[in-house]
């Protein structure tokens, strides 16, 4: 066991990686050259990390990521993780960075959740060096694409309510038309980056993404645009994997960012692989609640790089199934042990849906000491049994990796038991409206998927363009298994409302917009930037982790 | 003389700074703190490069920057570069990079052209921040910005034409209203950056910029979107230099990369006092021609941080000469001393502008060895004894360091003269009108400027809110010395016309905008980004230096 941390080239010689392969970025991050994965065998065991459904109280699943990771390397394993990167845009609205917080943090924390390696500028650059050749394109009248029917955006990683509807071109200054910003972790590049197993793959992707539609509705691809080798220059170095450590030392590929409601969820194919040849214990997650990330990294990352998941660990806190169960924000320091298990029906759901991917579950309490009773930690334990699930609290927060050795135990003895063939929930080859009604029903417990008309005429021309074998990555809130924010524990009786479609042929993918979710955030109106300052040894304070 | 390239580390210990204050970025790039700087006499002297009007033919200014301090490195002076970053927009474009080229070239070019460390990024990221938190500020009306008079608008590092005018906020995501993209290098923040000598400079320039106007014309400053802290948060990694090498291994502070046509044309303050504390000759440069970059250095740059160049380079060429003076672009390999003089013409506008500066000038003729004769070359050398200045040919993109030599003796001579006290062209409390008449006259060469009646508008608007007592920063073509591009050579009895005016007390100007000049640059009909690749190798091709 390590226990602490060291300088990055020191955590690279300890997995055993070529050092003319580490390129630093000052002596706490790394990018890990993706030759450093040519010829390695992947031989680690995957561990994928999910949660229940979100609350305003948190669930602290990075946390807990983290925490279980450090559990492991506490019970003598050589565990490694691989973690999305955080995007800015949250950090200065209202949800904070993503790097775990008390005793099971990443570090440099500050930098991780701001710039990094530059990964995110790098893939908005990319994209948005595409949307100015296409716009340019239609200025000089040098591309058949309709300019009413471009459908490749801008992007930005910022909260930006204000670029989500948007009219440029005026004054004769390109060609008029309306257009959006989502933000970066919603752009294509951002999945296909993700999801790409070398440079080559990437250039393929890049040049198959839909980028709008002719007059006559045939698809016009990136690669009409000829931009596909400048693309690939911006991207060459975010492609490479890069590597930090917990506040323990464990070493940590942190790498690609989509996020779980607008996006496919999870952190770069290069990077789990690099830690499956790299690590024996890989601790990964998808975004939000298992409907969300869980659903999408099984369904699209697995299905697309040939992976699947040796264990599945469930993340629930006292706090949210309170929330779930029915308390107000401000009552949830109350003992209450039948609003936990009102509450419990929320995480049952999911541990239903995890039950269809027949791998072992582990459900993980993060137990916040202060305020978590024995009592109300017991009949979540209890309820688990009931379920033929194993279930273990931990302190991580508080603790670390020692808070987490228990749990540690039963993850590794749940991923070293051998599982049978992985099969996704859908075919490629259902229709685009069975997919959808698969993923609702069997993972939300919804009736049935209503799709609207302009939605219907957009599935009609991505038929005729053969665009519909593809996976289905549903842009759902998070904050409930339904398409509708204010429905907490498990709703029953809906329906999922499918309102639009967006293409992500490069990722493998099609977005189906349901509910009111936009794909890009806003700021609240009190923002965090406004807590966030620069002390006068030059450490940012008032960030959220 | 060292002659060739060495580890980036290796560098900053050849100058003698503390490693503990150098952060490498990979192998052959780091950032060195600005703590470095602390107690350290500015002992190097300072020589400012120019040049003469740009044209098609290229002049070479950068190249020239580079090559003479690898002459003076070959010369035995411990010589240091102090250079501008290049925004990735024009990469994409026409112009390509901003690294020099053949023998006297920055290295590594390909990353320094494209991210480099991230400091556009993160300025980018400052500014669109400052942006969404002003109109989420105006969605929840806690702020006392008219929407129709915000004037600060969002930036990429993009030439996207079609961003130049646009409108944001529509179907009730936001408040809908008139907006524009500028590219990075003309983000007021940028310059903040550049002109900065500390933390607090930076904190208080950021918190005075204006960010637009109350109903009653009342101007509304930045600090009172409360973010300022957030901002230097995300620009905290950025402000410090960036220090690479060129290819004969002679030191370079490549940090900060506003345009001289559309902003002020400096690196930053703080590399060039970097360089000044740890170099004997420092060689830094002003954008475009002695109109734009040069003056704006001496009138913004100079007069804020109390510097004040050693000696004056002005680069020409045999090619751009015979342009001015009248040759077509494709028939300048055709021997035409008569043509090299009528273009010196545009030369001697130059000698006579910076001789108001009383800093000795010495002309570099920057040499084509395949196409230039040595009758063109002594028609040069005889107009400056003409007008008493030294003057020197070198070949330094075919021979590096030691096709520099004479010049670099020259140089070193003029810089080791002893020089009158430093004065400025314009006082700060001259009338605006008064200051832009200065420049225009003595700079351009024009009879004279006329203030449109918006312009004239907008300067009753600053009067009232005390906003004339700063320098101006001329926005104009750098392609002529008048504002109309296609007058080249010295054109005579033309006006200036200013048809607007940008607020940019933070950076401490105001900016003319004359004749069409657009502070967002469009593509070409054919980008170069068609041209760029990634080879198997992960080597970029195809890119502009």
């Amino acid at each position: 066991m390590i226990g602490k941390t060291r300088p990055i080239s020191e955590v690279a010689e300890y997995l055993g990686i070529d050092a003319a392969q580490v390129i630093p970025y000052g002596s706490d991050k790394a990018k890990v050259s993706i030759k450093a994965l040519k010829g390695r065998p992947l031989k680690g065991k995957l561990i994928l990390t999910s949660a229940l459904t979100p609350t305003a109280a948190g669930e602290g699943k990075t946390t807990i990521s983290i925490g279980l990771a450090q559990g492991l390397q506490a019970i003598g394993k050589r565990s490694v993780l691989a973690l999305r990167e955080p995007s800015m845009g949250p950090v200065f609205g209202r949800k904070g960075g993503a790097t775990g917080g008390g005793m099971s943090s990443l570090t440099p924390a500050d930098s991780i959740n701001l710039h990094f390696t530059g990964d995110f500028h790098a893939i908005t650059s990319a994209h948005n060096l595409l949307s100015a050749v296409i716009d340019n394109a239609l200025f000089y009248g040098t591309t058949r694409l309709d300019p009413a029917k471009v459908t490749w955006k801008r992007v930005l990683d910022m909260n930006d309510r204000s670029l989500r509807n948007v009219v440029i071109g005026l004054n004769k200054q390109g060609v008029a038309r309306e257009s959006s910003f989502d933000i970066t972790p919603a752009s294509e590049i951002m999945a296909v980056l993700c999801l790409s197993e070398s440079m080559d793959d990437l250039r393929e992707r890049l040049d198959r993404m839909v980028i709008g539609f002719t007059r006559d509705d045939e698809a016009v691809y990136a690669r009409e645009m000829k931009v596909t080798g400048a693309l690939l220059a911006v991207l060459k170095d975010a492609v490479n994997p890069n590597l930090v450590q917990s506040i323990e030392g464990v070493p940590a590929f942190v790498h690609g960012g989509p996020f779980a409601n607008i996006a496919h969820g999870c952190n770069s194919v290069l990077a789990t692989k690099m830690a499956l040849a790299y690590g024996d214990y890989v601790v990964t997650e998808g975004g939000f609640a298992f409907d969300l990330g869980a659903e999408k990294f099984l369904d699209i990352k697995c299905r697309q790089a040939g992976l699947s998941p040796d264990a599945i660990v469930i993340v629930a806190t006292i706090r949210a199934l309170k929330m779930h169960g029915g308390v107000a924000k401000d009552q949830l320091e109350t003992p209450d042990v039948e609003a936990v298990k009102r509450g419990l029906e929320n995480l049952g759901a999911h541990l239903e849906s995890a039950a269809r991917f027949k791998r072992p579950v582990v459900v993980a309490i993060n137990l916040f000491a202060a305020s978590d009773t024995a009592e109300e930690v017991q009949a979540v334990k209890d309820f688990c049994a009931g379920m033929g699930v194993r279930c273990a609290a931990a302190d991580v927060f508080g603790k670390g990796g020692p808070g987490a050795e228990e749990l540690a135990r039963l993850v590794a003895e749940a991923a070293d038991e051998p599982s049978p063939e992985f099969s996704c929930l859908y075919g490629l080859d259902d229709a685009v409206e069975v997919k959808m009604e698969k993923i609702a029903t069997q993972m939300y417990g919804a009736d049935g998927v209503d799709v609207s008309a302009p939605a219907r005429k957009k599935l009609a021309l991505l038929e005729k363009n053969g665009l519909t074998g593809l996976s289905v990555c549903m842009a759902k809130t998070q904050n409930s298994l339904s398409d509708d924010a204010s429905l907490l524990g498990r709703p029953r009786g809906f329906r999922i409302h499918v309102r639009d479609f967006e293409i992500a042929n490069g990722a493998g993918y099609l977005v189906a917009l349901t509910g009111t979710i936009m794909r890009m955030p806003a700021l609240p109106r009190v923002p965090s930037a406004e807590q966030i300052d620069v002390d006068e040894d030059g450490r940012i304070t008032g960030m959220k982790g």
